[in-house]
């Protein structure tokens, strides 16, 4: 009899902000395939005889490796095994969970998802950011920074989402940070707040602050790497008043 | 000595969505101040000597009794007491959670904050509907529609959101459904797709798929009533190929 898979979202990166459903399929599982952004704490919680699989993808590999993790979950489960796919974040968050199991139904084994806190709503709570706020901020728009990478041509509107929205989130967006910020500035000024939240939630998150002109000013001087969250808008000044994670 | 406030999000519905930080503070509060959208089951959590009050809202009275609630957060916390503030979804995403954490802190009484599964995170993957895909939508925007019934005049650009973003998220829009889905229509099309789920990730989850002339054309029939997430975008007609909640 076939086994089952379940696409999981392991949260943002503090191991205590998995879901009380996820830290319980992790328990269970008899395959436990990872992914580089899942806190190796929760590793801990499997069972001993648990075969653990990590398939974290290195940059401008992931088409290859995708179609790899795909075909593994599918042999997997047809061994009868309870397979737990654990990604960081939540599955349907620019996460390809929906990749994954529209490929494993297409295959006729059973899946289920599950979701996790999105490394975004981490960031905003433990750099202190709120997304919205009544006064500040009715809207706000997420984008991943890295599509313009490997596609070339990017799909996203950037400087008509900051027309439209208050507050900006950018992930993974690293790498295009500069040509981003120059966009957005040139709609709502380079005077607008920016945060960038590093390895947000974890022991070694930090967090930079500054107007779009003091982070283009300084930004190749800090030292900055994915998995990193970019937050944009007037939002990023509630920072003072609220609780951070120090 | 004083005591410590921790305002903690709940998740979307289902009770073992919530994360395993949160549950610790349930079990460890002294008093535990919740509002209507938590599951009741997590209060079966606390101690046997936890005090529990409930301040859900009523419509339109809003405004009154946040006042108290922050007034009762710090004189509970000022009386020595653990005080969790447990809140439905993520108390940064149209949950007052910065409010209300301004103004502890503002009293001089420490106060953390714990992320928790947005509603609109909930509803899509328990809905079968992921928000980003590579090929279908890169961006997506959150907005409440409950903002133009409180102001009169909202700030939301929804016009230009439609524009901007592949992906429309619209939490507690039934009141203003109707203007929202003529709006959006007006730049995308009534035969883009538009799915309303109610009650996400609860045993009472409904959800409504159809082409926003098709809504507009029914809801009215439909018994629609918040909690809600509408989700409108060509990222609808994935479901069918996802899990979801049966």
């Amino acid at each position: 009899m076939n086994g089952k898979v379940f696409i999981v979202g392991a949260g943002p990166g503090d191991p205590e902000l998995i879901t009380v459903k996820a830290l319980n399929l992790i328990k269970n599982a008899d395959v436990l395939i990872y992914d580089r952004l899942v806190s190796k704490k929760l590793l801990e919680y499997c069972k001993s005889d648990c075969e653990l699989i990590y398939v974290g993808k290195s940059p401008g590999k992931h088409e290859m490796e995708q179609e790899k993790i795909n075909e593994m979950l599918v042999n997997k489960a047809m061994e009868g095994k309870t397979v737990v796919r654990l990604k960081g974040g939540d599955p349907y968050i620019f996460g390809r969970g929906e990749e994954e199991c529209s490929y494993v139904i297409e295959k006729g084994i059973l899946c289920e998802v599950v979701p996790g806190i999105p490394s975004f709503i981490g960031a905003a709570v433990y750099a202190g950011i709120p997304l919205t706020n009544r006064n500040i901020s009715s809207s706000f728009s997420v984008i991943t920074g890295k599509e313009a990478e490997e596609k070339k041509i990017s799909n996203v509107k950037l400087e008509e989402i900051a027309k439209a929205s208050n507050t900006i989130v950018i992930l993974m967006g690293i790498s295009t940070i500069k040509e981003n910020l120059e966009t957005i500035a040139r709609v709502k000024g380079y005077d607008e707040k920016c945060a960038i939240v590093m390895n947000a939630t974890t022991d070694s998150q930090r967090v930079f602050v500054g107007t779009i002109k003091e982070i283009l000013d300084n930004y190749e001087n800090l030292h900055l790497e994915n998995p990193a969250i970019i937050i944009i808008g007037k939002i990023v000044n509630m920072r003072d008043k609220l609780w951070k994670k120090s």
